[in-house]
């Protein structure tokens, strides 16, 4: 016989149905057992009874919470007094025939029917598979993959190609931290994990994919710092011919304006289309670039998203004296005159425009220089003499000299975004199996160490303390 | 002015349009100049005459092929005689008024215009970004995106639900050679980059996920050898109360039936339902365990789908004297019988299952042990102690013990159905940037050299030869 879900017995009344799930609950009211059996479409109410016989003692002396059960029933209506509106199947109960352990459980480590953020997070994470089971981080990952899928429909609707990029990437001098990985063909080289896809798109672009996306893994080695991961996801995107970087934005806008009507219908944007504010109007009236622009931050279903834009092309790095990109050496400044950038790159912005959300970066584009010298005179105010600059960016610099359109992108955090619309203080709430603020799985016991044989082929030694 | 896609000139006889793209070739007659521009929607015919001044001496003088231009023009129809039917805008042209280059360029370091099989690899995988403006690879690319745009329709449809997996997972003792990537906030250990979500997807269907699928990227550091990449794409899938091991392979089944007919419509399928051979017949009949069953080899049309199944669980591992899982460890033996199976293993079958294409494995599935004590069987066999098993896996056979469904999945092996479909020898045809078959980035010069101050802060030194 052919499993019938919960959900489905309401249109079954009087038939026969054979359920699965999880026990959620048992009640015993005299010679009477209900349970309520969970599978992932619904609850639904089980009544044994004493003449059931064999069933009702295996019901009554072994089946605890969390077994999962085979039960073989007939729907049955309520009557009128007995029916739950607040349950989809709460017109309907099953009377049931049969039943089969199918899984024992032991007793949970943590109640899973409450929201959880009553239990220390060390705890939840190492049980993460558990901590999966509450309706809070259910409806957490079933709406991650219902606004991402969302996001591909409209890119895809206008003619955006998704293309993967490699992980396996290459070890460079600018930007955030990468993770390394030894290569065991190669002893003493090493791999850089992607940090971004930022290259590979760009390279896309100059091949002829005009409109590319791609909802992207990212690894970063950050310092340990509260609410970040290693590993992280954006929705990647980049256009050739961008009808100035109004056309990012307004994309942006169109995507985040759709998930929320179909994905988070309770929320209320506050501004449509999204307010624009420079960096020096956001600086000089809220000492922000992310300023929350919430009306009623008692509104829990307020999103106030903004543009920040004119963002300052390069920024003074105290710690290495010298000048950094503000947001990355591949943006396009403001001002072509490369004399003038030479001369006062403080005074120089750029074409870069962040998203942010409730006080939240959310998102962070630019156009791209596509100028070859353009780019190499921001790499020359950094600091970085030309022909390092050609070893390490060899393949981006020559795809440049075959050729590259005028181009711009953007980056979005979804995990940040998914934190802020489903309420979450923290993105580990809407990740399936978040690291630590430490980069530990605490569930998987990694990071650990390794087998000298393992060190051995790939030719590294772990230094002594 | 807004660009006009070089498809959309059709419908706009008569009107001034903006073009912008690359300049496929260029054409001299006399005083006319003929440029076929090219963007991601086709081609359009531009025409330069010697009255236009200034702009024809541009063109004349200046551009050469694949620079990127941006033309100013009207959109003409073409004489009968010169309509060109093999031209989506083949009864159109556009007659220049202004022209503008956007970007110049080198001359390419190979044909681009020709399928790129003559070119030594090498010389494309170093260009990749100029060998992917060829017409085959950009086709290949946007299949690749179609399929696995479809796929995920067809899965959500049936109520699956894509979740993320970590990248950054542990090492672990079974399965292929796994990625190591040091961490620096807990020197002297490893994280293992994922070589499948296989017991991520398993824990996910014991929170109640009944329904999981993702595509994954999978890292393996396997053995150099001809067409295998370091990463991969595969279609991961795992269902709660599957109706035996056919349900998985019906709904596999119901994939590629659908991506061949809206994909690959030229494609013809040999036969539907796809045939079932066990193991032991294709090892009888054909002596291997994927036999190629086209009945005519030389029709390039022809997709040949078979499922063997009832492989044996277990096989001899010469090299380390001992038994290995035939597929892994975690796959549901057909004998239940702890003793049996300890008492004779090559004897025992599993409820395992490939998906053959045209003499290529391209899925792999299995039921899997739900069972704690036949789990324990499997890995005792194998010559692991349950107490060294129970350190690996601790999470895993916790999740079992706090009850898990009955269940079983399948990963399909993107990269070869794409080769096989687009009728590509080797997979790295059908990836946006592969590496060598050593693992070799050519295009990024990875992996490469790291300074001594990464390795400092990683707490690694390379071991001198």
């Amino acid at each position: 016989m052919k499993r019938v879900l919960n959900i489905e017995t309401t249109n079954k009344v009087n038939e026969e149905v054979l359920l699965k799930g999880w026990v959620s609950s048992i009640r015993e009211h005299g010679n009477i057992i209900f349970i309520d059996l969970r599978d992932f479409s619904g609850l639904s109410q089980i009544v044994f009874t004493k003449k059931m016989g064999e069933s009702y003692e295996i019901v009554k002396n072994e089946i605890k919470t969390e077994y999962i059960l085979e039960v073989l029933g007939e729907v049955k209506e309520r009557p009128e007094n007995m029916i739950n509106p607040e349950l989809a199947t709460g017109k309907v109960e099953i009377k049931a025939k049969e039943v089969k352990i199918l899984s024992r459980a032991k007793t949970m480590p943590f109640p899973i029917d409450t929201d959880g953020y009553e239990i220390n997070e060390k705890y939840r994470l190492e049980y993460r598979y558990i901590d999966l089971r509450r309706d809070r981080l259910k409806n957490n990952l079933k709406k991650r993959s219902d606004t991402i899928n969302l996001m591909r429909e409209i890119l895809r609707k206008k003619d955006f190609v998704e293309i993967e990029t490699p992980i396996l990437s290459k070890s460079t001098v600018e930007g955030a931290r990468e993770f390394l990985v030894p290569s065991r063909n190669f002893k003493g080289s090493f791999y850089g994990l992607a940090q971004s896809p930022q290259q590979y798109k760009q390279l896309l672009i100059s091949s002829g994919f005009e409109r590319y996306f791609q909802i992207a893994r990212c690894l970063r080695d950050e310092d340990p710092r509260g609410d970040r991961q290693a590993e992280f996801t954006q929705l990647d995107i980049e256009m050739a011919f961008p009808e100035g970087k109004e056309e990012i934005m307004n994309l942006m806008e169109e995507i985040y304006i759709d998930v929320t009507q179909k994905i988070f219908p309770e929320k209320h944007i506050q501004q449509i289309p999204f307010p624009r504010m420079t960096y020096k109007e956001a600086m000089e009236k809220y000492g922000s670039d992310k300023p929350d622009m919430r009306k009623d931050k008692t509104d829990k279903n307020e999103l106030a998203f903004y543009f920040i834009t004119d963002f300052p092309m390069f920024e003074w790095k105290e710690e290495y004296k010298r000048w950094g990109a503000c947001h990355h050496p591949f943006t396009l400044p403001q001002e072509t005159d490369i004399e003038k950038i030479k001369k006062d790159p403080a005074s120089i912005l750029a074409h870069q425009f962040d998203l942010v959300l409730n006080g939240f970066e959310i998102a962070g584009g630019s156009l791209r220089a596509h100028d070859i010298d353009i780019l190499k005179t921001s790499f020359a105010v950094m600091g970085h003499e030309e022909k390092d600059v050609r070893v390490q960016f060899k393949h981006y610099f020559d795809a440049f000299e075959y050729g590259i359109p005028p181009h711009g992108g953007i980056a979005s955090g979804l995990d940040r975004f998914f934190a802020v619309a489903l309420e979450e203080e923290s993105i580990r709430e809407v990740i399936a199996f978040p690291k630590t603020g430490d980069n530990k799985d605490l569930m998987m016991g990694s990071p650990s160490p390794v087998s000298k044989k393992q060190l051995k082929e790939l030719g590294i030694k772990i230094e002594d303390e």
